[in-house]
Formats: C-alpha cells, sequence, structure tokens
C-alpha cells in the first residue's frame, strides 16, 4: 500500500490473465488463442501501412475498420464503437451505462474481468448462480437493478445460450444496457447482433483476438444502438481519443476482408473440436457442450489441480481456475489437429503416471 | 442525451484531437507529428515480429520495451510503467492519484485534456493562471490539495521550465503527486527523470509519438517510483490487461536502440526550429522562445483565425485554439525544412493578400 494511491487503487482486484510464457516449445492451450496465424493478407496490409505513416496519428475512430464491419454485419457506421480488444470496450461499457449506486448482474462463472471492473468503478454488483449444469437461468437476469453482463458463449463453460433466449433478456430489462459479450460466437450458432436495431438498450461487444486470430494486435469492437456507441465514444474520446494504432487499424480491417481463410480456420477448429470431445470423455473426462473454441472439463478420479500442474512439467499449458465452483474443471483450448494430437499423448501418459503412482501408494 | 448514459457520460467533455485529414497533399503542421519518419530499424523489427506471432497476446507488461527503457534511462524496470501512449497513462494517474473530494491544479493554459480527465472522474480542478508572458508561476503550484500535472515543455506556448525548478514544485507538495508531462522533452535542455529516485511523489510521462516519430503505434511510458507504478498497474491491470500490441512493443523497442537516428532527427527538429523562428519575426510575428517541437506565434495585426482559415485553404494545417487567453495564436509544429521553406511562401502569399484585401477594402 502506497500513500499516494487514490481510494480507486485501493478497491482494485487486478484481473490475472492466463500464463504468458515465452518460451516457443511450450503448446498454450490457456488462453483461447487461435493455432493458426491471421490471414496472410493481414501482414500484407500491415507491411504497406508500415512503409508509410508510422509518424501521423491514426484516425481516431478507426474508419477503416468501421467499414469493414458495417459491410459485413450490415450495420449503419454510427452503430458500431472500435476499441483496443473487447476488455477496453468492456471497461468503458461500466463507466458509460452503470451507476455506483446500481447494482448490476452477471453469472457467477463467467470470465472474471466483470467483477474487476464491477470493483474498479465502485459498481455493486450481484452474481447470480449458474443451475447445477452450468447453464444461465435467464429469468434470473430479468428486471435486473442496474445492468446485465452475459457472455455469449460463456467462458469458461463453453456454454451458448440461443439468441431467442438472450432477446428474451434483452426485452425483459428495457431500463437497463445488457452486454452481450460474444467474444467466442465465430465459433456458435448465432450472434445477438441481429438485436440490435431492434433494441436501444443491447450492447454486442466482439473481439479480433479469438477467431480472427490477432490476440497479438489488440482489437474489438461494439454494436449497438447509436446512443449507446455515442455514449462509448464520449468516454472514449475523454481518456485516450486514438487507443487503436494504424497497424492494428490496418491488419483487423484485411482480416475481415479475407472471408475464405477466415471460414476455413473456423471450420477447422470446430471440426478439432468435435473430435477432441469424444477423445476426452474416452480418457474419463466429463466434458461440457461446448460451442467455443475451448473445452470445460473435469476428469471422474483425477484432480483438476495436478492434472494441470503435470501438463505444465510435461510443457503443455492449460487453464485451472482456483475458485471452489469450477476448481475440478480444466479450460483447455482447441489447437490445430497436431497440438491436440500431442496433447492427447501427453495427457495419455500423465494419467497413467498419476495411476501407477496411486497404486504404487 | 441518450436514457442508458451514465451521471459519467452525461458530465464529460471530451476532448477534441487535431484535425487528421486524410489528404496526403495537405502538410499537417497542427498535431506536433514528426515530420521525419521512424528510425528504419522500426519497421524491421515490425516486419519480423509480424511474421510469428500476431495469434498470441502480448506480454502484459511490454518487457521488452521496459528493458530498452530501463537500459536507456538507467532506471530500474519497477521504476517504469508502459501505456497506450501517453494519454492514456495520464487518464490511469487521474484514477489512480487523484481523488473526487481533492482540487489538484494545473496551468490555465496547457493540454487541454487534462480538464477533460477531471470532469471524467468527477477530480475538482484549478486552472493556476500564467504569467503575463505565458511562463508558469512555480509558487502557485506548492503546497496544491490534491495533486499537480505540469506539462513541461508546456504545450501549446513551448516554454520550458528549469528542472531546478520542477524540483522546488516536487519537493513542496510532499503529499501530493506530481505528475510531469514531458510529451516533449527530447526537444528542450533537461528532463525530471533524474529526480525520480530522489522523490517517491514524482511521476514523468513520456511519449513515443513526438521525438521518435511514433504517433501511428501508439506508445508512451512513465517514469516513477516503484509504488506509484504498482498503482498505475492495479489500474490497468483492472482495465485492460493489454493495452501496447506486438507490434507497438517490437517496433518502439527497436526506436530507443537506434540511437543515431534519434539524436540526429532530434537536432534537425531542432536546427529547422531556430531557422524558423527569426523567418516569422521578420514576417511580424510574435514568437514564444519554444523548447519543443513547435512554436506559438501571434501575428501583430492579422488574427490568427483569419491566418489558420487561409492556410488551410491552401493546404496547410495548423492548431488555432478557439479559446479566449489564446484566440490570437496559433501552434505550429516544426516539420521539415522543405516543409517549412514551403510554408513561408504560403504564409507569405497568405498576409500580402490580407493586406491587399485590407488596402481594397
Amino acid at each position: 500500500m502506497n500513500k499516494f494511491w487514490s481510494e480507486t487503487v485501493k478497491r482494485t482486484k487486478p484481473y490475472v490473465p492466463g500464463e504468458q510464457l515465452n518460451d516457443p516449445n511450450i503448446i498454450k492451450l490457456n488462453t483461447n488463442e487461435n493455432p493458426y496465424g491471421p490471414s496472410p493478407q493481414v501482414s500484407e496490409a500491415i507491411h504497406s501501412e508500415m512503409k508509410r505513416t508510422l509518424h501521423l496519428y491514426p484516425a481516431p475512430d478507426a474508419d477503416e475498420l468501421c467499414n469493414e464491419i458495417s459491410r459485413y454485419y450490415h450495420v449503419s457506421k454510427d452503430t458500431i464503437f472500435i476499441g483496443n480488444g473487447s476488455d477496453e470496450i468492456l471497461a468503458f461499457s461500466f463507466m458509460a451505462f452503470f451507476e455506483p449506486h446500481n447494482q448490476i448482474c452477471f453469472p457467477a462463472i463467467t470470465y472474471s474481468f466483470y467483477p474487476v471492473y464491477a470493483k474498479l468503478f465502485n459498481i455493486p454488483y450481484d452474481e447470480i448462480a449458474l443451475n447445477r449444469d452450468f447453464t444461465i437461468p435467464a429469468e434470473d437476469f430479468f428486471g435486473a437493478e442496474g445492468g446485465v453482463v452475459i457472455a455469449n458463449p460463456n467462458s469458461p463453460t463453453g456454454l451458448y445460450l440461443d439468441v431467442a433466449v438472450i432477446e428474451d433478456i434483452v426485452m425483459n430489462n428495457p431500463e437497463n444496457v445488457v452486454i452481450i459479450d460474444e467474444a467466442y460466437i465465430d465459433f456458435a450458432p448465432d450472434s445477438a447482433v441481429s438485436l440490435v436495431t431492434k433494441y436501444p438498450n443491447l450492447l454486442v461487444v466482439r473481439t479480433m483476438s479469438k477467431s480472427r486470430s490477432l490476440a497479438g494486435l489488440r482489437v474489438g469492437f461494439a454494436i449497438g444502438d447509436p446512443g449507446l456507441i455515442e455514449g462509448l465514444k464520449r468516454i472514449k474520446d475523454s481518456f485516450n481519443s486514438y487507443t487503436v494504432d494504424r497497424l492494428a487499424i490496418a491488419g483487423s480491417s484485411a482480416a475481415i476482408r479475407d472471408e475464405d481463410y477466415f471460414q476455413e480456420t473456423i471450420q477447422k477448429i470446430i471440426n478439432t473440436r468435435e473430435r477432441l470431445i469424444p477423445e476426452m470423455k474416452k480418457r474419463g473426462f466429463h466434458v461440457l457442450p461446448s460451442q467455443a473454441n475451448f473445452i470445460f472439463v473435469s476428469h471422474y478420479k483425477i484432480s483438476a489441480e495436478s492434472l494441470y500442474q503435470r501438463l505444465k512439467q510435461q510443457g503443455i499449458l492449460v487453464r485451472h481456475f482456483d475458485k471452489p465452483d469450477i476448481e475440478h474443471y480444466l479450460r483447455i483450448t482447441v489447437g490445430s489437429d497436431e497440438q491436440m494430437k500431442h496433447f492427447l499423448e501427453v495427457l495419455d501418459n500423465v494419467i497413467l503416471h498419476i495411476k501407477e503412482s496411486a497404486v504404487k501408494n
């Protein structure tokens, strides 16, 4: 504790991101990155941008990317906000739409950054318990006091809520902003973007880090009613005029233009996921039905903590959350087929080793 | 006004950045960008980073850049904070060190983002009047209630405060954080970084946008006591874990490594500035003694507003602030010699034209 810290700093409980080890030999299955690099058109676009204008400020509203998103999602430009990753957009949204005197709500098991934002901005929150199968009890989110945040598909569970259910939640919160965090939606059936023109209180937040394979570039976007977007822009322009740099704008715009590459890599990851799930079940895991680029699994006999540790020793990072409700689970990113083949081999050895030690003791 | 806006949005008065026209034929002398591109090593570094790892998240604390800054400024790594431009660092600093019940102070004429942050975070502020020659009355900043922010050199005036005076202000605010915004310090005699180890309440904020010619890449850094840096990190990690992307980290690190290029381009700009000042005086301008990469000038006869408009019509953008105290002044970025030669030619024509119209009317 430092004597110059504000009350704001004192009440923060910073988010702890998944480990970022710099060892290229490690297989990272812990932060849901995309195993395929971005479209080759991304580096071409960055290369040509870089040659010209790094000494000039970027366009404050990232117009080029805004145009691509407008075209791709068939929405008007005044419904689009561009940010430095979806995390920045979520932070701005908490400032723009929530109040220190109105309790917001989100699922008790979800992206663990939501309570961090709430603490930072002093916003009270209610963590709504999930059903026993980890599904979200939609009715419990109706008529919230101060706002709603739902990740769809949810993380770390990977479970997906149908758009009709999302619509129910939005409809039943006419006085609140409902934020749907669709970080993983491109691996799932359907987005809530189609609802945006119908509901002035819906904000859909997206990232380029997962399906577009640009975690290293820091780009996210939100689609919502122009009134909400204007609120976000006012916050952004009171905070940092240019949060997305020239190379990020050029690269992410190119990523959206290359539809073939996008569809191809998404489909590959979904196929790998669908092959991985039965393999995990065969090995004694309970596997939630994921619609994301990760699976959430629990072994019937072996503790998640010891699996996490042993896998790490063998050069494979998965995510284990040290949280009572989910301490028996691991979240494992769906990598490439080769990565998952290697992962399963290592996993077999780890399980065998643990069973043998158990027999010996 | 939108019914879903928070009180925070309602009280914002967003910053209006200098115009960013996308016409490459326009000579931009309005946002103090560097006319020379960044070091050629920057694009090499970006190029090699891009090939490898855009699909992976960046290092949350931008370690590579931290190492370069530590080496360059002879400070330990725990005194360094990296941000998405100095604007983001200033925003985080207002959250980390200032309170809604303690009035902070900054000069009445300075970077116009300071009151914007204060409004955003609901922090009361006192705008301390400058002396009539636009110099900063240092004693008026002693014993501030809640914190101090000073740009050195100041913008838009370009005036520089000696480090001994900065030290006086820091020493006379033992209970407050004093932020010295050194966006333009590389064009001036001396930085306050040398004071950081002596004063736990001093935070020096820097940008790579001006002297390092990387406005398009969004990188800034702060140097201060480890206690202050930890406060900033707690805010950042409660807001957005990765605000500086992989290409920005790689590029800005390379820019710091290329010391020769840095010194050469800085010196060129200073030389151009020193040649420009007498030329402006010859043409009937009052010119403040600038230690930045811009000059602040006022014509004895012609209004700043009309000069701004006429120059813009001729394809030259300079900055005019529509603010009572400085409405008679223009801030003009020091570009390359060729740009300034062209600027002076256009200026001569503009002045001639205005004088001729005056005679006719």
